[in-house]
């Protein structure tokens, strides 16, 4: 048979095809991803999960008219496939190509972009409601895994579906797997579902009885499904309780079947959920074999699924190990990650201390107030949440945390610029929205070896605080046996200098000793600083510094708005010292995707620009220097 | 009989009580809750419906070994009287007072601050499973309203009770009320609990058992409670869904049996619903029939629940109308409240449109979501949620509205010092964690006719904005009949001025207009500029003064890292000036309840403050002054 995938260029030529084609079709889409991401690395094991079911959405509904709503959005990149996208599909995560997930820029069938967990229902339920009220007849369909139901969000959404539309098409993508395998009580649930015998029966009698008469009985399968789950054991229950219909669960690998069970869903004039049983990597055995890795990952090998052997360590394994090293000193330490034991590397301290291991699902909220509840209780949670999603407890960190001053550590991994991932994914922020927070200290670490002291730091200080560091490698630096405690708001002086004083934050510590460099070959003698807090900000320093020298320069892997170069600015504000300042950072614009180097580049933050930039301060500051010889 | 609440001085005192005297303190309660909050102002209605509840829990529990974490915490008082502080209870809420909330400074037995709702179940699961990890026996009980479960935090926390801890106690205090009647399927679910014959006849019967079988029955009643709940219709599926034995419901102002069933309850090992159901403001009937202005009030008249009357419009209800107006112009545009329609005033809006009115329960993060999805269908929502809460939703500001540059706009109310509530309440922070997010509008009008024109500019602007203005009422400037747009970015000149500009930032505009005529005294010509917007500053305005002033000074009734006055030194800086600025505003730390007026003195933002403030500048900036001359 001819590649029937080169043939679609929008979802109109997938319902020209048969069912036989269809299925063809779902196979050359798996090898499409399985090679195409082995090249550009992304999320490969969530799409191999969702291509029937995104076949069989794109086979009954109508995009752009119809709107889909993905949850996360990781999964969207059959949808890419099928939506005009396949010629650039090689370009996924790279440098000015497709994004990694929807974007409502990028395509008129990307109703909504998403890339933190838990948003699809409400903004389906806005859409819906829009629709309703504009007397539009389309359809809503939220795509979102059985991982979306950590979160509350997706509680609060479910509680206001059925007062407000009737016409809203929920599909639970239940792979029971989000990043990490699911915790609580609703994973528990959904499996008591797949599991029970009754359900499981029915689930194949269904595509049974589908096979023997020619596709018409869905209707009556799913009456049968919901009769069955109101009498005999409930699944769907706390669906129903929410006032949504439940259908399934059925195999979301069974195209014949979701297509007549959307075409059925559509007809329904009240709010549904259809629980489909997937699973994740689906085609590709070492996804299936290990499904933490291949949620989302790098390039590897499209044979074995080999990646490259792990070269030098990464930030997020030398805060695990110094995690599990704190914690064994000292029995009040516990860990909390909110669904990321992966990419927090907190998986490298559960098996060390399993009682002190806390997954909480994808719940940043109740992680940070859950740790706020241990730490009245004489412990010192470290909760590790990487800066974009620790956005999502903005309001019990204030509260609960620094309010009431207890020693809760965050731990913000990919703290900066994200790279492949995008705007969803940059750590851009959180300088901003935590040095208004008062009692909070903020970190920032030069290297490896100074992430350890800052840990340790943190477990000693008494108050709230917080810790950045970027994601992947740092400089290098070996960990020391024994992490030293690091005085509370207090710079290092890497090298001092008259002149120019330049604070360079975290990972722009580099930057700044090249920036120093260049000047020097200018004939400046100027000194550099690695500031280590955010805050509190070294007064001494930067009165020191900005009183003596004619120009302060600093660099932030952070936007400019608020960022560390402002708090440095109030800092000599409120010393009364008039000292011009050059701020290096991002600027006020989400950032899009691509390599970090590239991006430093065409923003701005390197070296070579901050040069530029201090150009107009520098030529009256070498008359100065000039006076003073 | 004599007054016992005045022999209460811890809970040890409650316990050596008898049933009849319990019933009497409970009186004496009410009427002290009354009389007292008549004078002070405060959640009363909350309050009378707790008290049963209240003093059966510190009958069988105790603090402050026993830890009781309050949702929201404004229904303590009675737990306050309780505990060491009825001789302070006249200060509640008041300067140097009692504060309105737990707070965990104020005394022992606060185990756990709130004041944002939904934070309880997880607080209190991370009390219990430090407790279990210590090896602790205590009791940790946590009482959360109906409403509580409207916001997600609560579901987050129900999916990992079951799984981290075999020991909490959960109350649900239901009274079908949050602050504006409970919306949503939650409440639905709660009701149909309660109205269903069978469970209330079984609610009877659990108190004629007891009173014939002198108590000893509620286990007996508790169990079958429990098989009702499975086998009859179900109450508690939820909560057993999530792994949760349910107990209830119960009348929750019988004391006898709530002192049994608490008893019964402490001794499960396996985490417990207690479902209560009470009136709000039992024992005051202006409160029964006007539950929503009795929720929390200003003084009243203890006999009546008269309170004075209206005076000038709140900002709040300039608000209400104009968006009433602007809605009848703009069929788009739409009202969304997260549980707040009185405190907001959008019960004012409501019987205008209606069916563009949309209360989705204390679900913030959710709110903003749905608004953003009305967005992606050509809708205008206004989101009318307080400064404080909204920080509840910065992530979806930022990635569901910013990120996807939809119009959504964000009605800030409280924005600035609240005043009475306290820390929990106070609007301070928005400045901050709002400016660093790209394409937000950010704007703050200088009094009421700005406040509907600023509404009328973000209607009409393409992209999202929030607009933030102060608790109650403002200078009291008319609204004219039809709104202006404003140009985005532009501020307004007051008055012009050659040595000093002052920026004065909304509700602190009349300060810098005194802060004028103070220097002109002095023999400065002064500039007062109402900058309009906090975001994007207005770059000519920042240049033109910067440049030919000697010295600019901002004030604003937020706190000063990161804030208005940082965005104006971000401006200088880039524009390259040099001139000194002196910022006034909240210091960095959380600030105290208290009047408005006396912090602001306290804290030093007024024009005498910042005049002080300016001296070190002033005598240098005279010889500049004479010597243009």
């Amino acid at each position: 048979m001819s590649n029937i995938l080169e043939t679609i260029n929008s979802p109109a030529d997938v319902k020209k095809l048969s069912i036989a084609e269809l299925t063809q079709l779902a196979e050359e889409i798996r090898a499409r991803l399985i090679v195409g991401v082995a090249k550009t690395g992304g999320h490969i094991g969530p799409n191999l999960g969702v291509v029937e079911l995104t076949l069989a959405m794109h086979y009954v509904f109508d995009t752009p008219t119809d709107s889909f709503v993905f949850d996360v959005s990781h999964q969207a990149y059959v949808h890419k496939l099928l939506t005009g996208r396949e010629k650039l599909f090689h370009t996924i995560r790279q440098p000015g190509g497709l994004n990694g997930f929807m974007l409502r820029t990028e395509s008129e069938h990307d109703s909504y972009g998403a890339g933190h967990a838990g948003t699809a229902l409400s903004a389906a339920l806005g859409m819906a409601v829009a629709r309703d009220m504009s007397g539009g007849k389309e359809h809503i369909v939220a795509l979102a895994g059985d991982a979306a139901f950590t979160n509350g969000i997706s509680f609060e959404a479910l509680n206001n579906i059925a007062a407000q539309t009737k016409r809203l098409i929920v599909v639970l993508n239940d792979n029971a797997w989000s990043i990490d395998k699911n915790v609580g009580a609703i994973a528990e649930y959904f499996h008591k579902i797949v599991t029970n015998p009754t359900i499981s029966s029915l689930h194949d009698r269904a595509a049974d009885l589908l096979e023997r008469f020619g596709g018409k009985t869905v209707r009556h399968v799913a009456r049968k499904a919901e009769e069955a789950a109101k009498g005999l054991i409930g699944p769907g229950t706390l669906f129903e309780e929410f006032g949504l219909s439940y259908f399934g669960p059925l195999d979301g690998h069974n195209l014949p079947l979701l297509i007549e069970t959307f075409n059925f869903l559509k007809q329904q004039n009240k709010p549904v959920v259809l629980h489909a049983i997937t699973q994740k990597g689906k085609g590709f055995q070492p996804a299936i074999e290990k499904q933490k890795k291949f949620h989302g990952l790098g390039p590897y090998d499209a044979q074995t699924g080999e990646t490259k052997p792990a070269g030098q360590k990464t930030y997020s394994e030398i805060f695990a190990e110094s995690l599990t090293k704190l914690a064994t000193r000292n029995e009040k330490v516990v860990a909390i990650t909110a669904a990321m034991p992966n990419g927090t590397a907190l998986d490298l301290f559960r098996p060390h201390h399993p009682k002190r291991y806390f997954d909480v699902g994808i719940a940043e909220e109740h992680a940070v107030i859950f740790a706020a509840g241990m730490a009245t209780k004489g412990y010192k949670p470290f909760c590790a949440i990487y800066s974009t999603f620790l956005q999502r407890a903005f309001d019990q960190i204030v509260h609960d945390v620094c309010l009431q001053n207890l020693p809760v550590v965050f731990c913000m991994d990919r703290g900066g610029l994200s790279g492949d991932d995008g705007p969803t994914h940059h750590g851009l922020f959180d300088i901003s929205y935590l040095r208004s927070v008062p009692n909070l200290v903020h970190m920032v670490p030069k290297d490896e070896d100074e992430l350890a002291d800052m840990m340790y730091t943190a477990m000693l200080h008494e108050g709230p605080s917080a810790i950045r560091y970027p994601r992947g490698t740092g400089p290098g630096v070996a960990v020391k046996e024994q992490p030293v405690a690091l005085e509370i708001g207090k710079a290092e002086v890497i090298r001092d200098g008259a002149d120019v004083a330049i604070f360079g934050l975290g990972a722009m510590l580099p930057e700044a000793v090249r920036l120093a460099e260049m000047l020097k070959l200018e004939g400046f003698s100027a000194a550099v600083i690695n500031p280590r807090f955010a805050k509190p900000i070294d007064r001494d320093c930067v009165g020191e510094f900005g009183g003596r020298c004619g120009l302060v320069i600093t660099l932030e892997d952070h936007v400019l708005a608020g960022g560390f170069g402002s708090a440095v600015m109030e800092t000599l504000n409120e010393l009364e010292l008039q000292v011009p300042v050059v701020r290096v950072g991002w600027p006020d614009a989400f950032i899009e995707h691509g390599k970090v180097e590239s991006l430093r580049e065409k923003y701005g933050l390197t070296a070579e620009a901050a040069l530029e930039r201090s150009r107009p301060y520098l030529s009256k500051l070498m008359e100065q220097v000039l006076a003073k010889h």
